[in-house]
């Protein structure tokens, strides 16, 4: 039977039919690897947004190596990189998609180690999933995650890409932030975290400049309705039950957001 | 290798990336349980459309244990269930979106067994998918199907939600309907039983008053043409060859259809 | 744990839920095949466009049976056919779909075996993939790609339709040729040789009468700039840097296409 440790999951930004490509170069290059999609629906080369998400899922898998191909500077000279943080691997470009779930798998207080892919010759100039990605993952995978430093594949490297997102500033009397990303419900999940919220449940707060419900679920306003939320990302959100948030609010990533109380 | 038993399916209405969050959740939480998704596009809050496809497409697994979260509901007080229906067991909302597959799975005069899920603490009032369903469904695939009325987790349940599609009125001269969904084709499925087509094959009968062919097949009529056929649900369908059926025919699900011959 | 010899892929044009059904069927009837998907979303009832795709992705996995189900003629007489191709089988409608990767995934100079699966009776006229082809690609499975010859459930056929892609032409001065598909992220493949681009790199050729710069990369052009670049399936691309190409250039499939230098 599979174990855990057997996992590669994917996430690309490429839709269809190219995240098959890489499925069949993983598979011919692994002893049998379990693949699983995180997606490949993020949005188009939106580096900071995947980052996002990626925080945000990857966390709950068993240990894996995470193949991840949001890449809008392929074919350019960005690093391709393998990132080790605590049982998991995380295989992608240097643009820093990679960092905030690095992060995170390690866990607090713990380092990440940062590898650069190096002897590639890709075959494309343009999907370097397939090419490059790809086969390090697989190398990744078959020789295990603890014996990344000894790979000839492998290069250490001490600097690279990261992405910060914004800190909001909370007060006595309000709060300010910005919209980090849109989920496909459409709701709006801000960088305010959700524990401004606390105590104010079932009563009221301004978004805006609008008076706004605070509920704990959707349906705690009819539908159709706005309400502040707190997400299950544990950030205040935005959203309107059984409809869209965004269109709700007229919000998009990196609006502002003032809430206060 | 893996058993026809170790199987998991998933169904929601979360597009992506959540559905990532439920496998990293199921993977850790089982040995090595084989994940089948069925679809994350079901029609984004929509019970009647996801309890429709589910008893579709579910009775053609082997035994499983099946995820489904189509959930408007999710943080009010609506129970979180399961059902063992045969060899199977379904885990999601007491919305009645598992009632029509699990009636199906069970098969004709078997009973189901429904059980609440008690004791769950979510992390989060919105993402009840991730935080109770997934791991309800990671401990019923662990013990095993034939043990729920055993689990700690559960009590059994004598009530619960369930839906009823409407029934058909089938006359001599003519039957009376309704639509129940529209694929992604535009094929639009009714309640009306494809066999009142039969001998009407490659004549034609009147669809809201309107005559239209029937065919056995798609290709039965000219590309863009509409025609009256019998689905693979074996319900009247009401399509264009080639083209969308809700266009041609300007119907969507709860309207009615009338068939007269 | 499987072996790369366990797989079956999927390719269909169903996008959901009707995937599900035969992923059912092909669990129910194989000891615990490995499925995996290429893509649902090929686009509709277009058969050139899944040929060429399915040559580009299939040849990058290792041996499997190839689930191939883009039929705009389900339930017309078109037959149903298993191809043996070196290691692989293809099974899919005789619509000349599956002769592209076939004749890839046999190698320069190889033959390939075409059988016509026989005694199916399905149980629609409007879904074979569920009713014909994920059952007849359980048995190939089952017995493996070496048996094919002599499964009941197949016969040798010597007749066959294919889909020939349309020749450039290539001169002194210019290429011409025409548009085969455009991707999702709206990149235009031609079907224009790449290797014409060489020595013209960083350079600019017209394309329909306009100068365009031609690349490496995308990232070869300001973003939002027009290029032409050498894609990864090694033909002639018309992209837009990071947005579509389709739309910078006002091309679609079937279009004409001519580079001059």
């Amino acid at each position: 039977m599979p174990t855990a440790t057997d996992l590669i999951t994917l996430s690309s930004d490429f839709g269809w039919p190219y995240p098959a490509a890489m499925k069949g170069v993983l598979l011919t290059r692994t002893d049998g690897a379990r693949l699983v999609d995180i997606s490949h629906e993020f949005p188009r080369q939106d580096v900071r947004a995947a980052a996002f998400w990626l925080r945000e899922v990857l966390p709950w898998f068993p240990p894996a190596v995470h193949l991840v191909v949001i890449d809008p500077g392929v074919g350019t000279d960005r690093a391709a990189i393998v990132i080790r943080a605590g049982d998991h691997a995380l295989v992608g470009p240097d643009n820093g998609v990679l960092l905030p779930a690095a992060e995170a798998l390690a866990g607090d207080g713990n380092g990440i180690d940062v590898f650069e892919i190096i002897g590639a010759e890709p075959a494309s100039s343009t999907f370097h999933g397939r090419d490059v990605f790809a086969p390090a993952a697989a190398v990744v995978h078959r020789q295990g995650i603890g014996e990344l430093p000894g790979l000839d594949e492998l290069a250490a490297r001490s600097t690279y890409e990261s992405i910060e997102f914004p800190s909001p500033s909370v007060g006595e009397e309000r709060a300010k932030g910005e919209v980090l990303v849109v989920d496909g419900f459409g709701n709006v999940i801000t960088n305010l975290p959700g524990d401004i919220l606390e105590g104010r449940m079932n009563g009221t707060v301004e978004v805006n400049g609008e008076m706004i419900p605070v509920g704990r679920s959707y349906a705690a306003v009819e539908s159709g309705q706005r309400l502040v939320t707190i997400g299950s990302h544990e950030n205040v959100e935005l959203a309107v039950n059984r409809g869209r948030g965004d269109e709700g609010f007229e919000l998009r990533p990196e609006d502002r957001v003032t809430l206060s109380w």
